[in-house]
Parts: structure tokens; sequence; C-alpha cells
């Protein structure tokens, strides 16, 4: 836990900012629609991280707080089931009210709330916790309010730009090698020194086998070669699910590539541009990263060689499937009430990402982050990384 | 067709102008959304009505006319196979680009262009006749405009008011009373003097049994009994897809009516007010209306009684539902090229709506007008009258 | 209705014996399966045939009567909701009980009941016009099961022969030309002398502009060109709804059509054999029907026009689609009770058809006689006649 | 593997004959359904079992073999998309040819033509190695075809018996206990003596954190109670999807429970009967797995405690669902070409179970067996054990 008050004012405030900066980019139309279900509008996201502050805190602690509007908790809340009725998700973009500019109003008002809030100096431990909880939930937003917003753009056929200046390719100069662990008992999990989601917690020993990892990830020349040597058409390279998806969608290539005249050409929130061979490839689903591992007869690491082995590698660029379901630690403990609704109730049917991506916010990832999706997912700027 | 290109110029003008004043309640966020199939955003009609005038008009008559923005004709296309690839109806709320600000710059180039070609003065003929077709499209998207804004209005959870001097009800100091019309050989169809479109065409002569019709529209109150007597429940009264319509949906009354402690209460343009029982019922399917009649033991009058009868009735506030499917009349001729995609390809599964609405544009409707909806479909101002 | 009850016995029996006929080329195995909604189980036909007979006869006019199976009145009502409950349609396929022989001991003992009821020899009018609807009923369904055991064997990869003597294509030495019709006032529907269902009642004049009419169905030679000048490919000449029919079922052909090595074939009763250019062209949909006569910028006849001219024309090997939407005449009436279920409640989204077919048992159809059905299907003996 | 061929071929001859002997109490009609696209129809399960030996034995190991019928491949090919087309999963209910009679001298040509091929007691090793995997692939689909007749006549509106001499409740007259096992390094896997699948190898170290794990199965006692406490009403009990499927399916207990006046009755294999609250509760998903352990304030135990801890547990009435997630084992090596679709390719969203149950053949479970279904399967004989 932040130690003083004032700093978490700060972190609180820093990250209200940004939020918003990150829209300053957007035209009033581009906050509202809905392309897929799991793309939320911006306006949705702007409210919702608003509302969680409301609802879990200043409804709480604030003396005589009056709520900014009663309909919003109806409209911003987002799948806590035991808080009451809410939108459903695939609705929030047929929604043209509350207006931005409402939506914006709404957050001024919560933002200096709880400032006056935090101000008083006499935060509980609770309150601190808790905010701060809040303030993580916005900056996993923020992620996802960047990579809806790309969608958003990237599917419209006018593909307009979010910023030219916006890079999704970090420069590598490191060669790629493979990294040797030994076999042997590792301590996996959070220590809980600093902030932590639940789903990392529970520090404890897993037994390793010997294995390889590679400290780069997978660039997009590798994974046109797949491509080209027709990874797509190779029924034994996938899952069955997998397979099914592939021929359902007519998959060809992850997403925001594009063919033009036999030259491929990707959307990034710069634009459209031709591919760049040395970035790592992105928009990959775990069906994706999993084929094309098998296409190398290698493997993905688990998220524990991940986690024992993140030392050696350069990561944060993309977020890596794992191989790992998205499990309890032994010894799990879901918060209790509300907030309980968490993490644990999607600790089945997904696959674990670790790393990050460039459209992390800072100090919104870790070596022990489980980020976690639907295998089928690549809206995010998800990535591969192989183990053998 | 009109006498001189000066009268069409400012039928145009003050068409064009009339759709963007019936948008000026509109935040811009309302432009955007489509909430269901049927329902466009109102920046869609905005540019496909638009479109209509650059497409088949300008870039035909007008020398070197340069195109807006070539993307728009995909974009704005709305059903003209002909005409090259379109987006697909469902994904037009998913565009947040063009922006609300760019479809009036359209609308206004193309208006200015169009304003140049007439006052060149040559109008021929087939222009002119074009020109009256994209009046009358727009002003038949203007109507729509109307619906689809309630719609987006009144089924958002806060339901927002579009203004409060707009009246859906007006008044009728006739009472109620059955026509008697005899049996006879009557005319029917559209004898083509001033505009029409293809599908009132072809007059033609029609048998008639003698019968009686209502020479009022059935009304909330009356509408309320049927409820009240347990309309929605007797199975023998609907017809075998309604039966399983009104089961899949759990309908239970007209839409926009809503019921709080035992009070019926109605979303309007100008808001949600208690339920006007003097007001003719509307926003009510085939099926529904079908059944109502059934409950009566009346039935729906054929769109061919109507037209006879049409004189001693007091109509032109609600779309009123025929027994009549919408069908072709004999020696129909279909427009050659895009234009034939206009009426005919709807001819199958649909049924004939006779008279015209309180969302009706003026001189948008006449005796002979043929408007034709599918059976469940409810979101215009939709209604009944009695036959026997 | 038939003038003595001995009359009414003989024709009971011989069609109940005729029915089981029709089964005698089946496995146990084949009925049993429902491959599409549309199509029942032959066992289900036996049964459900029966059922009628049961519930709307036997339960009410047999002294004392014991019901063969409780459980049956449950698994073979089709769809008289005022009936009670009943399997929902898309389950029939899902039962393996009761199995072929029960249904036959079923059959046995409900044919026993009534003739011990008829040899009572004091028929009521209403008995002896229950048991002819109960038999025309039966007649009906002997149709059904004929297309839909073709259904069943014609769409098994092992394509199964159901009777090599079965002849799909009647000779017709006719040549083809087109029967002028004057204008006029003509006399519509059935004049209530033998057997006719409700929706043929109620005589009534029609006015009719003079027509052409072809006097022979439109052979496989004919809808071959059509094919082969690419009609499935041109959007103009489709309705809205058939060219998305087209297009989400890659529809290339009538069914039952089968391309090898550029040759075409046809699954017929009796096998598959190379396609008969001569045999009028069936197992078409009102779609294809209607894309068929613009490619000849033609028209499909009303069911007036058909029913005026019927007796100049080569009729009885297909159903013909017309152009008319299936609607109640003039003074319709609805059977009171759950026989009022009959008819009257599918007016609506269908197409008429008239004439008969090949598979139409003897003495079910007649000038006036009105089939009818969903504009997409195509399993029945469906056919296209032309008119201008 | 075996050490004889004789021991062998008599091992596959009573497989053969104790599959025919599972289908003795069918009917005809049983064999052909397919209720849901889960449950396989009876008929296919014996073709489908034969289809795998002469597709990967007959043919390549049997000289001049004469394949039965070069449709069957077609027709019985399950899932093995490297080995050609097939019918669809969802499409086997559809086939009523080739009838059971075909199949059944399907299955003695098969069987004929593989005892002349063993009896050539020149078996090599690969021979042998298939031969014993087709064996245990046929009592893989021995239980399935058990548990598929279950549904099948357990879902008709008559309930027929199976046999009324199945017992599907084992006695069991120890008392429950918590065992105690101490944290540590446990060994886990097959050790390839005798046969296993691909994926129980690859024998690998885990740790443990010492646990207490139930000796004893839940019960229908236990299982009521968690429904009478509202158990399918509380949310937080559930994963989020869960929940959906919950609400989705208005799902209140577990599957062939049957509430009648209050009273609770079970359909069994020997029909429907008092529900046996003393016997382990069984057709509950993973969801109800889970959601039951978090109303106990319990887990359930992981796939790895189970194994290490099987010795003291009374165990194989039920499948158990265990909160591991199906995947590789490390160093899971699938096998080359088709065969290598039997396991790994479903290693993605499915649970994995421990144990067996009353309807697994002889000789097909281990202590190392990995079974594996998709959470909301609830038709084969599942149940719970807690652990903490």
């Amino acid at each position: 836990m932040l130690t003083t008050t004032t700093t978490l004012l700060d972190f609180l405030l820093e990250t209200r900012t940004h939020t918003e900066t990150l829209c300053k980019p957007l035209e009033i139309e581009d906050y509202v629609v809905q392309p897929i279900v799991d793309v939320s509008p911006p306006k949705w996201h702007l409210g919702h991280t608003t509302w969680f502050f409301e609802d879990f805190i200043l409804k709480k602690f604030k003396t005589d707080y009056k709520e900014f509007d009663p309909n919003f908790s109806f409209v911003f809340n987002s799948y806590y089931e035991s808080m009451g009725a809410r939108v459903v998700r695939t609705d929030r973009g047929n929604l043209s009210r509350p207006t931005v500019r409402e939506v914006y109003d709404y957050r001024a008002y919560v933002t200096n709330q709880l400032q006056e809030l935090l101000e008083q100096n006499t935060a509980s431990d609770e309150l601190q916790s808790l905010v701060e909880i809040g303030i993580h939930h916005e900056k996993q937003h923020q992620e996802l309010l960047l990579t809806d917003i790309k969608y958003i753009l990237g599917n419209n056929p006018l593909q307009p730009i979010y910023s030219e200046s916006f890079s999704e390719n970090p420069a590598s100069n490191q060669s790629t090698t493979w990294i040797e662990i030994p076999e042997g008992i590792y301590e996996i999990g959070h220590n809980g020194e600093g902030f932590c989601y639940d789903n990392e917690l529970g520090k404890h020993k897993v037994f390793l086998n010997d294995f390889k990892i590679s400290n780069q990830l997978v660039s997009n020349k590798d994974y046109l070669e797949f491509i080209e040597d027709g990874g797509y058409d190779q029924v034994l390279l996938w899952h069955s699910e997998g397979w099914d998806w592939v021929k359902s969608l007519h998959t060809k290539a992850p997403q925001y590539w594009q063919q033009q005249d036999n030259l491929w050409f990707y959307y990034g929130l710069d634009g459209v541009q031709p591919l760049n061979l040395e970035a790592p490839a992105t928009h990959i689903s775990y069906y994706e990263a999993f084929a094309f591992a098998q296409w190398k007869t290698c493997r993905l690491p688990t998220e524990f060689e991940w986690e024992v082995a993140h030392q050696t590698l350069n990561w944060g660029a993309r977020w890596e499937w794992t191989e790992s379901a998205y499990l309890p630690y032994p010894n799990y403990q879901k918060a209790p009430g509300a907030l309980g609704e968490y993490n644990g109730k999607f600790m089945v049917s997904q696959k674990v990402l670790r790393g990050g991506s460039i459209a992390t916010s800072n100090k919104h990832t870790r070596p022990t982050y489980r980020n976690f999706f639907h295998p089928q997912l690549r809206w995010q700027f998800t990535g591969i990384r192989l183990a053998q």
C-alpha cells in the first residue's frame, strides 16, 4: 500500500487525467459505438471507471454524498451482478445518452468528491486500499480503452489515424537466443508488497522440469513464413476448436493485416503502413499462437516458466499467450462481497497471458501480473513467445 | 411532374432544409447509434439521402462533377445491390466516421451542386423526374428519421424528450360510425397526375363485395380492453407466426407502453406521459392488429376497400395495416436499372399499410400511396382500422 | 358430403390402407429421422393422422372409448395449440419411441374403432363431416409423407431408391401455347358440393384484366437455360429476400439437382438419373420461380387467373407457385374451436400454389384447391407456369 | 503391451461382443436418433468403432483387403480431419441408412477380417499396438454408448426402461472422512507399463501444498441441501459463464432429476425412481460442481491431488470434476499422423475428470486416466468430490 494519502491523491489525479488524455484525439462520435461485443464504447469506459469510485467508495465513505445521477449506476455497472440491474454488455453501443459532455461532467464531479474525501486526511486503511483498487481498475481500463479505440477506428472503412506519433513497435537490438532454466522448485506469485490483484496472491512453490525459453517475441517476419507455408490450411497444427474458428471466420492472417496486390499492410494506431517485418507479431489469438508453435515444433511456455524466466526476457511490448489455463492459485481467497467478482468468477475457459503491452499504462504490469482472455480473442496487443 | 424548374428547386431546398430541421433537437451522439437492425442512425439518413442525389443525378448530369468523397458511396448506399459494394445494414451503427460535421458538409456540397445544376435552367424531363424522385425519397426518409429517433431516445434508459411541443395525437371530434360501401367494380391506383411511385401505377379495376369500414381508428381505450380481456393469452385469436412472436418476445402491450404500479404510461416524442385513452392506438404490429380485429369479430380492410372508402374516413394520424399483401398491380412495370430496385424487389412477405402518420412529411402521402412493412414491425406510427 | 355411411367407411379404409402402402418400401430406420424442420418422420405422419381421428372423433362420439395410450396425444399433436401440450416440431426426430410397431398397432386399433363406430349406422351429419375431414387430412399427409421420404432418402449419402417404378415425370405430347383469357368478372371459390376446405369457400367475384397463360409447365430444359445464362448471379431478377436466400445458401440449381463432370443428374424417388430435359422442372422455391419469370420477361399467374384458366391447362404434375399471397377470401369463416386452427392461422407470409402433383393422393386436389407454403420451401414437387 | 497375440485376439473379441451386448435392450428405432449434438446415435457408435479398425488397421496391414463399403468411411469417420470428408457431427441423427442390420453386418465382417489377420500369428509390434488402441477406443465408446442411450430414452416422453437390473448406485458402507496429504514433490503420470493414452504419459514431478480431500463423493442428500438453500439463485457462488448457463437454461437441479408434487424423482437406466438420497450425486456440470463446493466453503481437488490421494479414496462410481484444465503434461508428444488427433487437439477449454463411472467398461480406467469434457456437459455420470 502507498505510504501517504498525498501520494495516493496524486496517483489518483494523474490516473484520472491520463484516461482523458488518451481520449483527446477522438471525435464525439468515436466515443459512442460498439462494433463487437468485446469492445466497449470509450464513453462507457469513462463512465464505468467513475462509477466504480462512486459506488464502492463515495457512497460508503463520503458523508452526505449526493449521487451524480441515479440512472448512471444502471448504465455504467459492468458485470457486478450483486450490485443490481445493469445494461447488458451487448447494448452498450445502443446508448446515445448520457452524452460525452455529461460523462465528463460526471468524471469531474466524482474526481472532485474523491479529492475532498482524501484531503480530509483521515483516510482509513480500508479507504486507501479501495482507492488504490479503483486506480488500478482505471489503469486496466486505459489499456482496453486504447485497444477498443483501435478496433473502432481500424474497422471503419475510412481507417482514420488515432495519432501519428503512436509507435506500436519498440526497437530492440537484442539478438534472439534460447534461455535455459534448470529443473527445480520455484516460487510463484506476488509477495504482497505494493499493489497486486487477488489472483496473484498465495505465493507458492511449483516444480518445473528444465526448459528453454526464447528471449525474444516472434516477429512479423517469422509469422509471415508460417502463413506462406500454408499454416492456416494444415489441420494437424490446430486445436479442434481452433480449426473450427479458422474455417468459420475464413481467417488467413492476424487481425489488422491487410493484403493489397500481394503486399501486406498493417493498420496501427498511426494508420495503415506496410507491414514492419522486424516488429513483434501481434493481434493473434491463442489458437494461432499454438498453431504457430506447433509448426515450429516448439510450444508456448506455461505462466510459471514465464515468471521464473522473466528477468532474462525482453518483454513488455505484447501480452504473451501462455499454455496455462486461468485457474486459482493454491489457497486463493476471493475478496468478500461485490469486489470478489473482480477476478475469481472468470477462472474457467480462459488462458493466462503474461507480460504487458505498448498499451499498458505505466505501473500497471509486473512480473506476477496475470492477464486472461478467451482463446479466440485478438483485439488486444497479444503476441507469441516460444518455449521448448 | 412539376411545371417549372424554379418550383422544383424550391421544393428541393425546402426538403433538404426540413431534414436538417428534424435533427435540430439531437445531440451528436444521437446521430450515431443503431439499436436494432430496422433503425438506422440519423447520420446515415442524412448521408444516404444525399448519396442518392449524388449517385443518380450529379454523377450523370453535372459536367465535371467532382465526387465529395469516394468512400461515401460505400458507406451510404442502402440496398442498391446493382450499384456496388456497401456497408451491410447491421453495421451502420458501428461507424463513428464520417463525423456528423462531415456529413453536414457533404449535404451542403451536394445541395449546392444540385442548385447549380438546376439553375442552369435546361433541366431535361429525365433530370427533373430524377430530382423529383430524390425529393420524395428524402421525404420518405424524413418519416423514418423521426421514428428512428423515437426508437433511439425511447429505448434509452434515460428516456430523453425529443421535443416538448411535438404532439403525436391529433384531436378528433368525429364520432365513430360504420361507413357502408356497396358491391361493385371500382378503380384502383394512381392516375399518373402529380408524383407517385411505380407501385401505385397501373390504374385497374377490382370487384369488391359490399362491406363496412369504420370511419375512425381504434383508440388506446379500445386496445386496453383487449389487453385486459387477456387478448395476448388467447391463442385462437392469433396467426401461428403471430403467436410465436408473442411468446418468444413476451409481448404484452404495444411498443412504448410502460406499466408502473398498475398505471399505463406511454413514451412519446414529447416524453413519458400517462396513456392518452382517446388517442388512436399506435406502435402495433400486424399480428396485433389482426388479433385485435378477431377479438372484435371484425377484420382489417383490404387496401382496395380502404382506397375506395378513403374520402369518408378520418385518416392521416397512423399508418393503417391492411389485410392485403404487398403485391404488384396488374401490368406493374419496374423502372429499368438500379431505380428498379426501389419497390419491386420487396413485393413478397410484406403487408400493405395505407394512410399516413403524424410523422409523414407534407405532400408525402396520398390516397393511392402504398406503404409496406413486415408483419412484426411496430416502430412506425402504425394503427388499426376495423372493417366488416 | 358423401351420401352413405358405407361409402364413407370404404373411403376411410381405402385411405388408411393407402398410407401404409406408401410406407412399404421403408426400412424401420427411415421412419424415425427428421433431417430438417419442415420434414416430419414418416412414423410421425402415421401417428398424427391417427391421433386426429382419435382426438376429434373417437373421444367425442364413441361411447366408453378407451384411449390407446394417453401419451400419444402429446407425441402426435401437430400444432393444435388449443388441444394441449405437444412435442415441439423440431423435436419430432429425437423420438425413438413409440416404436414403428406400436404406431402400426395404434393405427389398427383406431381404424377398428372407427369402423365399429361407423357400422353402427347412425352416423350423424356432424360425425360424417368430421370423418370426411379426417380422411382428407390423411390424404394431405400422404403427399407430405412421400415428399418427406424423398427428402430423407435423397439427402442420405447412400441415396437409396424408394421405388424403381415410381415415375415423377408424366408424359405430355401437347405443344406449348399461350392461352388468352379476356378481361371480365369471374367467379372464384368452391361451390360447396363435395368436399373442400374452409379456405376455398366463399364463392365470390373478381375482376381480371385480360391475360395470357401458358398451357404447359416450364421444363428442365427451360430452367437449365436460365442457369446457364447466369440467372443465379443477376441480382435484378430477384426479390431482396430471395437474393439473400441465394447468397446465404449458395444456391445454384433446384433441389435434387447434382452436377458431376459438367453433367446434370437428378435424384428422384426412382434413384439418381441423368436430368430429364423434357420433364417439368420441380423442387423450385417461389424465389426461383419469380426470378425465372423475370428472366423470361413474363410473370407468374395469380391464383385467380389460374382458376379461371384451369380447364385449358395441362396440370397436375407439379404444384404451381402463383403470385398470390395466401389470404382469406371475402367472408371467410374459420371453423369454431380447434378445427379452426386448420387453415386460417397460416394466412400470413405464405404464397398460394395451385394444381397438384404426382405425389398428390387421388381425389385430393381440385381446381379450387389452395395449397400454401413459405416462399423459400422446395422439398415439395413445386413447379412454374408462366403468364403475361 | 499384451504379451501374446492370442490374448490380444481374445481381448478384441470380448470387447466387440460386449459392445453388442450393451445394445441388446434396444429397439431398432433407438439406434437412429441424436437428440443433442453431444449424443451420437447408437448405430453410429457401432459403425464408428468398426471403421476405426478398418481404416487404421485392415486397410494397412491386411493383404488385398476389400473394403466393406466405400461410403461407410464417409459416414463413420468422427473427427479425423486428416482422414478425409465426413458427415458433420450434427447430422448423424439424420441418417436412416445404412440400416442397423447393415451396420451389424459391417461389424461381423470387420471382426472376422481382424481375426484372420491376427491368427496369421505374425503380428508386428506396430499392428498389436494399433489393435490395442482400437480395443480401448471401442471401450471408450462403450461408455458413451450407455450414456447416449440413457439420454435418448430418458428424454423421451415415454421414459422407457433400459434394463431393470442396471444399478447406477453402488452400495458404500464407508463413512465420510477427510484424507490429509502432506506438502511435497509427487510423481504424476503413467509409468508406461500396460496400456494408456498419450495424454497420461510423461511421468513428471509436481509440487503440492498440503491438502485435505474427502474419501467419499457428494451424495444426493448433500446436493439437495444446496438446492433447498437456494444455491441456484446465489450469483456469488458461480463462475460468470456458469451463471449465464443457469439463467439461460433455467437450471434448477441436475439432469434427470424431476420434481412432482414436491417430491424428487430420478430417471435411471432402470427407469424413474424416487431420488435415492444416499447415492452419489451425478449428471452435474462443472459449473454446478464448482458452485456446490463454493457453497460448502470448500473447493474441487486438482487432478494431481486426486492422483496422489487416489489409493485412499472410494472411487469408480462417478467421473469426478477436478479444478484442473485439460493441458498437455510436460514433454507431451502427440502421436504422428491421424492418431495424433486422438487427444491433443482437445487440450483447450475443457476440464479434467478423474476416476471412472458405473458406465465405464472393465479395464478401461486407471488412476492416471484423464477424462475431459467441456464445463457445461452433464450427460455423463459426473460427480463431485470436495477438497480443502
